[in-house]
């Protein structure tokens, strides 16, 4: 996969939401589609979608469109999700019972093996056919299941430890949902998803909402007047 | 609030994550920090730190550095956080009492004032003090009580119905955690927490650390290059 060492990393936050509406396109029995039809659905401008999809490849041919099911799996082997991943889960309240249902619903390759707590009143559960266990636990059962990815799901003064123990025990990636930043070594894949900060961001949105869709407008046009010239 | 539209969205995104770190310093009891100083903090080169802060006003001082408690409520008052806003959450699941606890943990002037739902076995319910209410009443419950954000929990197939019923209703903005993209008026804010382009982000990153590796490496490099520059 050396050609993916090219992808700039403002591509590769784009591609799974280019991923997403491809998959919604396959499950429609659509073939092909042109990047102004991408535009319109997806909300980038066209000459960025060429843009982004002719970083790896493409697929499109002029006046013929991009192949729905060879771009989508073409995405999906770039990201890695032609791969299975097993997860734990440290943090068994609602967060953490959340996530599991969540990717438990969503199934795409990761597989929620376990979820982790202290509370004695939690371990030995089953929620949705998934066991809580002792969290001092977690470095045997990580190394002997090859679990690839860590979810800490637990207050913000315990997030450092958990992840510590996690990379001692040898996980791959963290998903972290606590509200501070951890520190990894840099062999460790991390994502941060800060709550607080998305809702932050709504509040400025709701504050100035006469200059966002002055803004919104202006934008618009300026697509409008981009793909009257690629035309 | 003028000066507001002349600040990119960009610039705004980041927002959050200066008034996080200042909060910290805040606590800490520190009054006075430099670009230099907050760039080994939040991981932003010093450079584009003066520059995100230059765009509306910014408070620094040439070899003096930037006020902590002036910064924090400049920025506090930029994003809209020095008001309080009235939430209510659709879908009173496992993902909505995890942002009910959220932030009533972390309340910072998001108020949750009551849960929704349809499952008769969780209408009447009370979580942390949070009343669960019928879903059928919920347009009346956002006028009567001047509910500013909707949160929406349920499954993506209700999520557009859910969001049309809250604007409907009068709500000012929408949280979205559903994988779907909702559609919404312009003067509607919208913020999306789509959780599967996260956990593919972050399934990308695992399966090409090395050369995440090198990329951050020559990053820092050429951050280091930049920083001797500046000085």
């Amino acid at each position: 996969m050396s050609k993916n060492t090219r992808i700039s990393s403002a591509v590769i936050k784009r591609l799974p939401r280019y991923r997403r509406y491809l998959n919604e396109l396959r499950k429609k029995g659509v073939t092909k589609i042109s990047s102004n039809e991408l535009s319109a659905l997806i909300g980038y401008t066209a000459s960025q979608i060429r843009q982004d999809l002719n970083t790896f490849g493409g697929f499109g041919q002029q006046g013929y469109g991009y192949s729905v099911e060879g771009l989508y799996n073409e995405i999906s082997a770039i990201l890695g999700l032609d791969k299975e991943y097993k997860m734990v889960i440290v943090g068994s309240g609602n967060l953490g019972q959340a996530i599991a249902n969540y990717t438990y619903y969503y199934k795409s390759g990761f597989k929620v093996m376990g979820l982790f707590d202290i509370n004695p009143k939690l371990i030995g559960l089953k929620i949705n056919d998934i066991k809580v266990y002792d969290f001092e636990n977690i470095v045997d059962y990580v190394e002997d299941n090859h679990i690839d990815i860590g979810v800490i799901c637990v207050t913000r003064d315990n997030a450092q430890e958990v992840a510590d123990k996690l990379i001692f025990a040898g996980i791959k990636g963290i998903w972290n949902f606590t509200p501070i930043d951890i520190e990894v070594p840099d062999r460790i894949a991390l994502e941060n998803v800060h709550l607080s900060e998305n809702l932050h961001t709504l509040a400025f949105q709701m504050n100035n909402m006469s200059s966002k869709e002055s803004t919104i407008n202006k934008q618009k046009t300026e697509v409008a007047a981009k793909a009257k010239k690629v035309k």
